[in-house]
């Protein structure tokens, strides 16, 4: 049978996949830095080149920024698999600061660890080494049938970590192309080491950010302290207001579009392997903060927040000053679920913060900062189940289908612009460190992710 | 009568008082700019030359920081006048934006405007214009009589705008020399245009800083947004907790110490010509705000304050970046009255907040600033009535005993270490602009400045 042949050519390739990996991860494609533009270019060349090797009709495509990577193969001759849309992202993140690194992020390192081996370096996880994981099961499959075992479109970005601000005009510019029946993307992490995961939920998000104007100008607290109207006091105590003491958000209409979790979705929820102590305790916690009567699974997955993500104003450096700020500044993001609306999320947050608001003091809100609604994923279409058999086989536990409580944006472009389901399966582990110092992604994570794949690929062709 | 023939010579002799002052502020005396240091050394050097050009026993005294300059005079033989120090400070603030100035703030200009003639430079009101209409007066007193009025010793700093770091050490250390009947500040403003002031108390001040702790690094809100302690938000609903709806202070015990105003002061005050209006439309208020029953001029005069002057954490960039911070910081200072005393106080406010920290949060203090008590003059010695009349003579209105909303550490100073009491009399404007950019001083207040000077050193003398 071919499949026991592919997983074996992957076993024996395992060195020379490392290898590759390790070539690309030398490439420092940061493509949020304009001092990168041509690492990351030369990324794009890495990744055609080596799908062309593979029989892949790949090419670099311009955008008006970086390039994506598009390629194209036919599965077997009267082969009845589905056609599959890869998607991935070649560039990284930044890698200051530089010195809490201790390792050369662009010269990758094989380590052993108490967990295990891992190959260190910046990409290696997010998401270069998932990329690869999909890439490689192709190449055994090549190598073992001479072919692919399906239909595949291969869709890599190159503007992931910097806002893909040509991903939407490219996509709709080559919907026609980009056409598939299903989408996989591998950028996704596992709910618990050794435990296979299928994203079936992801949380949307809603940005804004606002500004509240008090005095004219910087007053003298020692001439206007009294009198005045303070914006960071004003500022405070609006932020203050967007809770309750029980962590519920206390913004009329919050709520609205949110359903709980189903029973039985909960269960399996709560068998999947999560370590709530371990979550918790890793990051300095003792308990659960956050809304009352919800776990910190259910609190990550499947309900909303709003948060603070930056606050400021008035004097930040050393000593004191004694000003009474023109001005104070918040940034705040929603996690959305379910049927919450992002645009009437930012009509009600406004009106909160705008029916309260001191006499004499103004509020001017950023509006160049968008929304994205929470991405149910369509788990009833038979692929699904066909993955989750083929990912509880190859790590000998019961794959889960898990939420994240992080959006994707992809998943809901594809949806959007390609009517195109996806499906997220990813080998990430939550302490592979990915947008930090010392990013690393598990040896077992590459190896057993190819053949994941490769399993993958067998299960949806049959 | 010899104090007509000063007041005759000081307005005969105008221009050149006002181009001896230009020469003085052309000297880029930024004490706090180490890049400055050889300006603000030059201003020193004038200073003592421009004393000893009167005949004053004038000099630079070394500190470990910018000099003193110490000048003493005797007055006439078997004079009976007090013996007078006078205090001053030579250094200015930075002039940064330097954009925002219409003028080199080093090339002092006389401007016509519709509130009269001004003088525009940096320290033309802060201290350089008021220091100087005291050594004006002396000068016109030193060619009309041939001799000082009274014993003076003349005392001048150049660190009042870099926290008078050689201050207190340098009083310390010669306090026998400096010892004096009375000092005499000339620092201060006048409440209303054309309303001499003599600033009978001043405010003290308490300066504290807080930093909230939450995770042990930097989280993602996708992963942690819900279950997280969010520093922003604690600290929000912290600074919130500080002040209840009525404006008042609701940290337990903070009004310990803290007196009605008199009756008969307060209507004293509501005469002195303060327009509320006035004040707080200047700045873009359509009403007082703070402590509910208070005037305006009652609440920056007379109550205490807690204001919040810095308060940052998380994401303060372009855009959004989806951070729950580890830090969230805060500075406050508190404005202090009568007989409140800084260092319990600081003791109250950090006990407010540690016993409202969540669970999970900590807090730590920034050890490093310090507090002074608020100041009340000796207004019985009868040098202030004998100053209230000569001011009256001179403006042809009632001088006030007004109270200031600040705090000059000073006059403080003064009393503790060389147990004298100080009388403050200035001439500065509201509309001063000091601090700012565009600063200014009516060449009113220069000129009837001087002539009040004569009159205080004539009643004082006699």
């Amino acid at each position: 049978m071919s499949l026991d042949a592919i997983l074996t050519r992957i076993d024996a390739q395992l060195p020379d996949a490392m290898d590759r990996l390790k070539d690309l991860l030398r490439i420092p494609s940061i493509s949020t830095d304009p001092a990168f533009k041509q690492p990351t270019d030369k990324a794009a060349d890495w990744l055609v080149a080596d799908l062309q090797s593979l029989g892949i009709k790949a090419e670099k495509r311009p955008t008006t920024g970086h390039p994506m990577v598009v390629g194209h193969v036919d599965g077997p001759k009267g082969g009845t698999g589905p056609h599959l849309l890869f998607y991935g992202h070649y560039d990284v993140q930044p890698v200051d600061p530089l010195d809490l690194w201790k390792t050369d992020p662009f010269d990758p390192q094989i380590e052993d660890t108490p967990a295990g081996k891992v190959i260190r370096g910046r990409g290696a996880s997010d998401d270069k080494g998932q990329l690869m994981t999909f890439v490689e099961a192709c190449r055994a499959y090549k190598h073992v049938t001479g072919e692919m075992p399906c239909r595949i479109t291969f869709f890599f970005e190159g503007e992931e970590e910097s806002g893909s601000p040509s991903l939407i005009p490219f996509m709709k510019e080559n919907a026609q192309e980009l056409q598939a029946d299903l989408a996989l993307i591998c950028d996704t992490s596992m709910v618990a080491p050794g435990v296979p995961s299928i994203a079936s939920q992801l949380r949307g998000m809603m940005k804004d950010e606002f500004t509240i104007h008090g005095p004219r100008i910087d007053l003298h607290s020692g001439h206007y302290g009294g009198p005045a109207l303070n914006p960071l006091r004003e500022i405070s105590r609006l932020i203050a207001s967007f809770h309750d003491d029980t962590g519920r958000v206390a913004v009329d209409g919050f709520y609205d579009g949110v359903q709980e979790v189903p029973a039985e979705l909960l269960r399996q929820w709560e068998s999947c392997g999560f370590d709530e102590k371990e979550y918790l305790s890793s990051v300095g916690f003792t308990q659960a903060h956050g809304e009352e009567g919800y776990s910190t699974l259910v609190q990550q997955w499947a309900r909303p927040t709003l948060e603070i993500n930056g606050l400021w104003g008035g004097y930040q450096g050393a000593g004191t000053k004694t000003v009474i700020p023109a001005e104070a500044h918040c940034k705040l993001t929603c996690r959305l679920v379910d049927d919450m609306d992002p645009d009437a999320l930012r009509v009600k947050i406004r009106k909160h913060v705008e029916d309260r608001l001191s006499p004499d003091a103004r509020v001017t809100w950023n509006d160049d900062l968008d929304g994205s609604p929470a991405a149910k994923m369509n788990i009833d279409r038979p692929e699904f189940e066909a993955a989750r058999q083929a990912l509880s086989d190859e790590w000998n536990r019961e794959a889960v289908f898990n939420a994240m409580g992080g959006s994707i944006p992809i998943a809901g472009f594809f949806k959007e612009i390609l009517s195109l389901d996806s499906m997220l399966i990813g080998f990430a582990q939550e302490d592979d460190a990915i947008h930090s110092p010392n990013e690393k992604y598990n040896v077992e994570s590459f190896h057993k992710g190819i053949r994941s794949w490769a399993r993958v690929l067998d299960r949806l062709s049959r």
